[in-house]
């Protein structure tokens, strides 16, 4: 069976968003120093058609992602965009635009029906049926591994469930003081430390979850 | 002025000590495992009087943090052996038997007062006046840096005070589940990556913290 891999970017002290989310800030205060790092690579850039960006440590860590990943799952909040009165508003269309970044099937994990909604390369198909169900879907649709998209809620629910093989932390250099925890009741499941990755603005750690 | 960096093990879901402390777990429920990666080095097991242990990527880090430290600041659970009944026991001599691992000045936060305590090498001063005065008394007494060997609490302190100039974060691969938050409403200082040392099961961080 592929491998679930969750991958996310979190403040030193623990938050994958700020507080107070809007629809101007929907990772919350300070949130989009989270993921600084990647903006500031090409290889970020590229596919959201901006110019420029350099190319450093993290590139190989993104490249070495997206080669992987097959299909995707994120929780009903990354697709609309963050925490908020509108984040189950079924005329959403997310906040990814017209040209999503991520060309392979993405399944959102929600209580909504709603038909799937391609836009350019991306299809995202909404599962109602619970997180084995997204699971199932997602590793029906490819022979590569599923990455967990986030946010920090759908991998709390993987880990919980035992349902998660690795975890790619990458621990920006930002603290929020407030938000939503990465780990928040999580309990103790046993680490494997596979490695950490020592790059500029960010330090990328990878674990495997021991079942 | 000589610098104030604080260094302390983490687990990756920013606990410094587990749930239920107790005098023969002071560090809680799966504690042990924030510092299995120092137990197993050489340069650790030496100063405590044991034998083997490896030399590996950690063992240079350990290094540098000893041969620039020349006081140290504890809160006083750190002195007393963790949370519990006993921690405020004026006979207590600390957990730390009758030859220290420090071998150099201690300052303990504490609200007691009480005579200073010398085992083997190392002088206690218990510090009634305050985390500034710690601060003050442990500058005086050196010429090199002032380490906050910890808890938790103590290094929250001296952060929301403005004082800590670095920070450096030993993630160890384990999840607690619960216990002592390094970072619990610490606020948003601003951070800068200093780097991150790949070392066998644990991720050394290091963080200047600006002004």
């Amino acid at each position: 069976m592929t491998t679930l891999f969750a991958e996310i970017s979190m403040s030193l002290d623990g938050y994958v968003a700020g507080p107070n989310p809007t629809l101007d800030e929907p990772l919350g205060e300070g949130g989009e120093g989270l993921h600084e790092w990647g903006f500031a690579l090409k290889e970020w850039r590229e596919p959201h058609g901006r110019e420029g960006g350099e190319t450093n440590a993290s590139s190989e860590v993104m490249a070495e992602s997206l080669a992987r990943t097959g299909t995707a799952i994120m929780g009903r909040r990354m697709f609309s965009g963050g925490a908020g009165p509108w984040e189950d508003d079924p005329k959403a269309k997310g906040w990814w635009g017209d040209e999503p970044p991520f060309h392979h099937p993405v399944f959102v994990l929600t209580h909504h029906e709603r038909d799937p909604l391609t836009l350019g390369e991306t299809t995202f198909t909404f599962v109602t049926g619970g997180i084995e169900s997204a699971l199932d879907q997602a590793r029906q649709a490819t022979d590569k591994d599923v990455a967990i998209a986030g946010g920090g809620q759908a991998i709390q629910q993987y880990l919980r469930a035992g349902l998660l093989d690795e975890l790619h932390v990458n621990v920006a250099p930002v603290m929020l003081g407030g938000g939503v925890r990465l780990f928040e009741d999580t309990g103790r499941p046993d680490l494997e430390l596979i490695g950490a990755v020592d790059a500029p603005g960010v330090t990328h750690l990878s674990y495997r979850v021991l079942k």
